[in-house]
């Protein structure tokens, strides 16, 4: 609140105003769903009117609308900065509505005017090919969330008011989408929430009663139960209960005075007065008939207060003409005489009642985050470089080294306040401690003296959910900020289809030039597939990217850094890009170091690569390319390389080295793609290539089949082997170890006759020794470990005997 | 019970034992986490005895123990028909050693044996490169629920007890675990349970304070604030708190017996009652520190009660002495001597405290579901044919067909009770709206009038959350019994890493002899990526399957019935089969049916085949083959060919269907794989194929690489493409579209010269006016939805003009 505003004083005649309003609204609504013409009823409705297929639910609608309209009037009587966020996506109809009464949507889409032409095309246009979907989609301004899988809308809202401290978010809730399991836990987002420097968000859980054919969990507990609930949640929640109208408007703007009061109160407590004790913030529960104001009976079944009024109550009126008459009783129930003049038009004295300019929900531009987004500052990641004097000749850890440069992308942006890491209490474990030393978690429950790096203001956001993370990450960057989503890489897959939504509003964004670019959804994933020493089995899943490379090209990125440099290079321009998806898989062990800086920057910009330092081809046909993308393969093929160059020194060997994994594809199948002339001169267009690859093996399959030399390609990857054992293996179990990489390559060159034989026999003779030596003693045995690239690889002294 | 039993009442002698018995298991716990050799401390600890890597997690362990052994009690006083669900699967070592103190482990490891030789090699296995998982994984006697990733715990219990009505799921809820959106909403399974045929599930959630670095949300409320929680969750819970074991153990014991006694109470009241109403589980809430036991203090750190006791609390005591001394202190201070023998056997007297026989939950047969596993009564499938007089003469709506044959199945095994059908609400929608003839929702909260289809007992069990449905369903499977799952097939990625765990749970129980095979885990996925008419892109998703062909191919199967005698015969199947994933999408809308049931049966049994009555190469070389895959694209693939009939009746057109997915894979890499020759013969080995495929067009080109022809196969499939709109459109979108297949076709063709160029023609002209009448009309232009095979496609008449 800028400046003192004149209280708006809740009259007979304001309520009296709102309620017409709402009969916009939901005459807008039914319109959508049902007409093709004649959209202010000037003659009887006739068949022709109506569309030949009616799409789209109702049941949700008429109490959004309800929402709607009273959160106008509470932002107009405090002058608030708010959102809304509709959980039961299904409600489409409803904001649609509502940004049309309120003028952004012609604003937006002039051709959607604001008269009768307009009303008519705004009525077709709706779940109609060529037109809009029926959920909240991007095409819906004021929307972050489309709801059409439901149960991130919580989620989604505390990721738009970490940071804003001025924002506030209506979350309607519906109550199937709270029985999904996302939501079920986003209840307790309220413990990650600092009064201070963060806003609020107000959940309106709609006791709508039913899902699609069922009643809700939440409507038929006790009414005690779920109170208990509720505040065993930490909220405070207020009630409004009923379907008289006039009763649950004064009922629904009372609540909303009371409930805006508390807020400001703990708002002012927090920053007046400096106490961060957790506040119980305040809720409403909004318990209204499905499809109110609907059809009450059709053909002997209820309607309203009924599952039956979840999609199109009256599906039939082409061929039913008391449908169609009850469709049209319906639709003049709302007097939609009184609510828009002769031209269609939405009537002055209901028009007021909508905030104005920016402070119209639908115009706010925290829900068009690219407008309000900003560049990071960045340090200068060439500082953070691991020196490397010859290529292998230091070890480090690649996520730990990359934890220092974010500890001062962390720094550099705290007084923006625009950047957070999300996880689910595996930033440790996935070695970026550094951050602690500039940050905390943000952690707003009891602490205890034993506790580390907690507080209530922090950069850090951990709850053992993978859902919350996603989520609170994707309402952050949806609103114009930046982040990172730090998780072990087989339980990504906890938000596959998190992953696949966001996805797709990326694509569909990308296509609206009033959209603005957010900031690019990054993930590392790290503790992957050939790091699960103290796990096992349960935790290897390289899948991720599988699930990935299947959504649109010009969203989806992947990289495989294999060293510290490279993963910085990578990092840097992730953290620059805007609406992608970039995933980031890392190592998190101490490893070889392959790339000074300077050749690491060189190699991620080109995003594949020549390692000439670790071929011998010297610029000729090799006898065979040795491939290899992730940290692990990269390791285990120049493993091999050194025991061909030791043992067979006359192959000429050419590694290749991926760190950009979309160069595999295509051009014409993604950007990143190489020519078919660049691949083929990396690859060779007739020579075996063993490719190495971290994840399934079938995947470098499907990337590359189109390419000339395909078929010389054999690919060793993870194939669903493994154990608690160590990361080396690992990659035996999965016959991508050094020594199988090794006889893969003489398998395909029979030039290296009696000597490969030879080889392949020590090699087999090495694989059981390691094979008794790790079963003795549960590690490695010494000189696998000990190995360094450019020494001569030692494998005779344990086969001589 | 089924006899009288002798109380056992709680004396201090028993409360002694019973710390005794919890000691002896601490000290496994340790001995495996540490120990190499050694076992029985009989000198002083060498570091040789120590193994060389440490892995496991001590923190949950110590209080897992305390609980295990307090069970034991409550068994054997009462009889009880007990299994144990540890939702923090890092209690591995609890696990275990319990398991080895009752004896199963021996039984089923005979290597294991109960003596100092046994002893040590329960020891070093554990977390060991040739032994088992730190976890507590299937090769843990007594588990259904490894609990590597977190969150399922509580729908894996009441999946166990349902149509158990004698079974106790003792559930521990770890407090980390919590916090994922699973767990968070399987809290309120317990409106879907019927205490009069389900068992009880006594959830124990173990306020151990920590995550791997956090503390938990639990942990940190207020209490009152957690009671309201568990109270609105429909539970009344009783509190066991403290760190005093005399204490503990009598706390534990007393408030046992009242949770029995409750539980007791209710079932009395419901089975001899009638009395049905929702009753208020009893649960527990048992706060313990994490590390319980351990050391107090390392490095001046606080260990136990901290975080810092997750996984190994002394980490280094091969290089730091004071560690190695503090380790033995540790192991000593459980008395070692006190609770084995000479031999390093458990001494007799608390031996006794464990269940005998079966009544051991290590060897309760409801853990190893398969032995209680009886097959299905199976109605003859051939009963529910469509009559199909010629191909494509009539339609039907393929999962409609099959909700018929599955009601009788439910129908038939009504008096076994082991079949259910899950779903989040989606049976109707779906449309196996017959299986409500037979049976209802199973819902136990409260109801109204106007429900449909609600009972306290029913076979169809619908929440909204895919994550729940999964868990239940699992769980059922896991004890022995058979279901479905029944999901949009967009929204199952909701589940994708669920079904990546089961998968990996049952690749590793195939290998273990004593583990007895269970039902397969199927999947009916409808509502597909064609058939979102209501909802648009949010609802298209066919990537599952690319998941799942990531898992072991001994392990899944994909199917894509064309029609509704083939789904019908490929469920037939489905349900008949043991320790697979069944994937099969079907469509739900009217459609054309292609195969009589004699056709569809032998179609399936081979899992792909000619369609000679749709092909007129007439075994010679065709020209091209038409390849199809899913119901949709078998439609398109179908007109397609009728259009090239038409216009280019001297083409040899082939078509193929594919219903088994897995047969396009090689022979090596899947069991139902073609061979290569068999392959050729379908596919030629140099002709044209044009592949219309249900899901991701490259999944087809990962699958068959390796294929002769594979170069010549060009597959259309969904690439990403949708909104809300028609079927058919949704075809037009992607390109899969019957005119598109049959421009691919002229394309890959030059002998179809000026005639393919003009037909090509037509079809582009054809295609715009689809456009254009769609987006004036909304629904497709009338010849298309009205063409049928074998009539003439009418292409003609709107193009003349």
């Amino acid at each position: 609140m800028n400046q003192a505003r004149k209280p708006i004083r809740l009259t007979a005649k304001l309520l009296k105003n709102i309620d017409a309003y709402w009969r916009a609204a939901n005459y807008l609504s039914v319109g959508q769903i049902y007409l093709y013409d004649n959209p202010l009823l000037k003659r009887p409705l006739k068949i022709t009117d109506i569309k030949r297929m009616l799409l789209g639910h109702w049941g949700t609608t008429p109490g959004q609308n309800f929402i709607y309209v009273h959160l106008n009037r509470i932002i107009k009587q405090h002058d608030l900065n708010m959102i809304y966020v509709s959980g039961p996506g299904h409600g489409g109809p409803a904001l649609v509505g509502n940004t049309y009464l309120e003028g952004t949507y012609s604003e937006i889409y002039p051709d959607i005017s604001q008269d009768e032409a307009g009303l008519q095309k705004l009525f077709r246009q709706f779940s109609f090919p060529g037109g809009i979907p029926s959920h909240v989609s991007p095409e819906c301004p004021g929307s972050i969330h489309e709801g059409g899988e439901l149960g991130y809308s919580l989620s989604h809202s505390f990721g738009a008011v970490f940071d804003n401290p001025d924002l506030i978010v209506a979350c309607v809730v519906g109550d199937g989408e709270a029985e999904t399991g996302p939501l079920a836990t986003s209840w307790h987002s309220n413990k990650f929430l600092n009064p201070l420097s963060d806003g609020a968000v107000l959940p309106i859980l709609h006791l709508n009663g039913y899902k699609i054919a069922n009643p809700t969990v939440f409507a038929r507990i006790e009414p005690e139960e779920l109170d208990q609930f509720l505040r065993g949640c930490g909220w405070t929640p207020y009630y409004v209960e009923g379907d008289e109208p006039s009763l649950m408007h004064a009922a629904m703007a009372e609540t909303l005075d009371s409930v805006m009061s508390q807020i400001r109160s703990i708002q002012h407590n927090a920053r007046s007065n400096a106490d961060l004790t957790r506040p119980r913030w305040p809720m409403i529960v909004l318990k209204s008939p499905k499809g109110w104001t609907g059809p009450k009976w059709v053909d002997g079944q209820q309607i309203e207060g009924s599952f039956r009024s979840h999609q199109v109550p009256l599906s039939d009126p082409a061929s039913q003409p008391e449908h169609l008459q009850m469709l049209e009783d319906w639709l003049k129930s709302y007097r939609p005489e009184e609510l828009f003049d002769e031209a269609g038009r939405l009537v002055p004295e209901l028009a007021e009642l909508a905030p104005k300019g920016e402070r119209r929900m639908s115009a706010n531009p925290h829900a068009n985050g690219g407008q309000l987004l900003r560049d990071l500052i960045m340090p200068d990641f060439r500082n953070y470089a691991v020196t490397v004097p010859t290529p292998g000749a230091v070890k480090a850890a690649d996520t730990h080294e990359l934890g220092v440069f974010l500890r001062d992308v962390v720094k550099l942006n705290q007084p923006q306040r625009n950047f957070r890491i999300f996880g689910p209490d595996e930033t440790l474990s996935n070695r970026l401690n550094a951050v602690f030393e500039v940050t905390r978690r943000q952690w707003d429950a009891r602490t205890q003296d034993s506790d580390e790096f907690l507080a209530e203001d922090g950069r850090v956001m951990e709850m053992l959910s993978e859902h919350q993370c996603e989520g609170w990450l994707e309402g952050y960057l949806l609103t114009g900020r930046h982040g990172l989503f730090n998780s072990y890489e087989a339980f990504i897959h906890i938000i596959d289809s998190m992953f696949n939504q966001h996805a797709k509003w990326l694509k569909i964004t990308a296509q609206l030039p009033w959209r603005q670019p957010i900031a690019s959804l990054n993930y590392l994933l790290a503790s992957h597939v050939w790091n699960q020493i103290h796990n096992g089995f349960t935790h290897q899943d390289p899948g991720f990217i599988d699930l990935v490379v299947n959504k649109k090209a010009a969203v989806v990125r992947v990289y495989l850094p294999p060293d510290a440099n490279c993963l910085l290079s990578v990092w840097d321009h992730c953290l620059r890009s805007r609406h992608y998806v970039n995933v980031v898989i890392a190592g998190k062990y101490q490893a070889p170091q392959w790339l000074s800086m300077d050749a690491a920057v060189k190699h991620c910009s080109e995003g594949i690569g020549i390692w000439h330092w670790a071929s011998n081809d010297h610029g000729n046909a090799p006898h065979v390319v040795m491939a290899c993308c992730g940290d692990v393969p990269t390791l285990e093929t120049l493993a091999a390389v050194s025991i061909l160059n030791e043992h067979l020194p006359e192959l000429k060997v050419r590694v290749v080295n991926v760190v950009d994994l979309m160069k595999l594809q295509p051009q014409s199948e993604h950007p990143h793609g190489l020519s078919d002339s660049h691949f083929d001169a990396l690859f060779t267009e007739d020579k075996p290539v063993i490719f190495a690859f971290h994840g399934y093996p079938w995947l470098i399959h499907r990337l590359t089949y189109r390419r000339n030399n395909h078929e010389n390609i054999h690919v060793r990857g993870y194939k669903e082997e493994g154990t608690i054992t160590t990361p080396f293996d690992m990659t035996v179990l999965n016959d991508l170890d050094r020594f199988h990489l090794v006889m893969d390559t003489i398998d395909r060159l029979p030039q290296t006759g009696e000597k490969g034989i030879h080889l392949k026999q020590q090699l087999q003779s090495k694989l059981i020794a390691h094979r008794q030596y790790i079963n003795q003693y549960g590690e490695d045995m010494p000189e696998i470990l000990n190995w360094q690239w450019g020494r001569s690889h030692v494998i005779k002294p344990r086969l001589a005997g």
